[in-house]
């Protein structure tokens, strides 16, 4: 099909198709004159998994393309495909180098140990679980940092499920696509529910308003 | 003190206050003179806030001015200002008029009927949930979407501990303040430790191999 089909059948515009070809998102199609090119199933396909990336799970173009260049490689493993996810999904830091960091670093090594999980510093949620426990401590948010705990504890809960949910006996492109969407759009819908969660928990104890507004923004 | 002696107090490049004036995050400073400008205390506060609520918490600068804009506004309501902390670390989706949206409408308002949750479609959170979910199954991720009781019980655990860890009975800046901060970085710390935790998972499950790479990206 032309790129005016593959727009209807999407519902992405034009300028957009184009512009996640220059960003090297979606692969070129197969030029049948030096300035037309045909496209596929497999754009369809691929343009519906750049939204949900984009558009809902909230990743930048940037992060995109890392993601996708991993369903593509047929050399980057299941479980290195899932690194990647991970890192998209995550707020990239600068590390400071200052006591709040060193104590961070601490109590994080402290909750892995005590709570037995096997993972280490080279996985990327260690670096900006360190980063955020420091700018909290920095800022006067200690008691959002004490709740280290009961982060964790939420999320080993959720864990096995998602890893159950996101590993797949397919062929590799479809499986790796599976798990990068489950990932990324795992942690949105875990962001969304958490405030809704938090309302209903004000509400309660603060009795009953309208929902928070988000004013005219 | 001169924007130089506020840069090297908060680490923060001149290039980047500079940015931060223009874009209306950072007040401006007193003039002293046509082109130079004091800066006090609350300039560095505003720019530890700033760094974190961007570069830590991974908020856009139109999400970062519209949450300090709260933090500013005395018309703000802590309620209100915390829909808006909740609405900046959503992502802002499109809507899209199908099946899969509203099947997704119907899942959701399901759950918060069983689950007995106070909040409505005018939580951010809502319209997020429902595309995120939709995106699943267009995307063939209904096993992530089933996931939506086991993500749904983890915020239920978490939310009471964070609703009071960010109230606050200090002066109403201060307060908006931290829980602002609470509520970006809650949602980076949330992220990272689930990476964290689904890495335990797999190398418990598969058996244990070096962290997930994020390759050359």
């Amino acid at each position: 099909m032309r790129i005016g089909e593959l727009s209807r059948e999407t519902g992405v515009s034009v300028a957009s198709i184009k512009y996640y070809l220059r960003e090297g998102l979606l692969p070129a199609g197969e030029l049948t004159s030096p300035n037309q090119a045909r496209y596929g199933d497999a754009h369809v396909r691929r343009l519906r998994l750049i939204r949900a990336l984009v558009d809902v799970g909230g990743l930048s173009i940037a992060g995109a393309r890392d993601v996708l260049a991993a369903v593509d490689d047929e050399g980057v493993s299941l479980y290195d495909a899932l690194g990647r996810a991970q890192a998209a999904v995550m707020t990239r830091t600068e590390p400071v180098d200052d006591d709040a960091t060193e104590r961070a670093g601490e109590a994080l090594a402290e909750m892995v140990e005590r709570r037995g999980w096997i993972t280490s510093e080279r996985n990327p949620g260690w670096r900006t679980a360190v980063d955020v426990l420091a700018a909290l401590e920095r800022l006067g948010g200690e008691r959002v940092a004490g709740l280290l705990d009961v982060y964790a504890e939420a999320m080993e809960a959720v864990a096995p499920h998602e890893v159950t949910a996101v590993v797949d006996s397919g062929d590799r492109e479809r499986s790796v696509e599976r798990m990068v969407t489950g990932i990324v759009l795992g942690a949105a819908l875990i962001t969304a529910l958490r405030g809704m969660a938090e309302q209903s928990v004000s509400a309660r104890r603060y009795g009953s308003g309208p929902a928070p507004g988000t004013g005219s923004g």
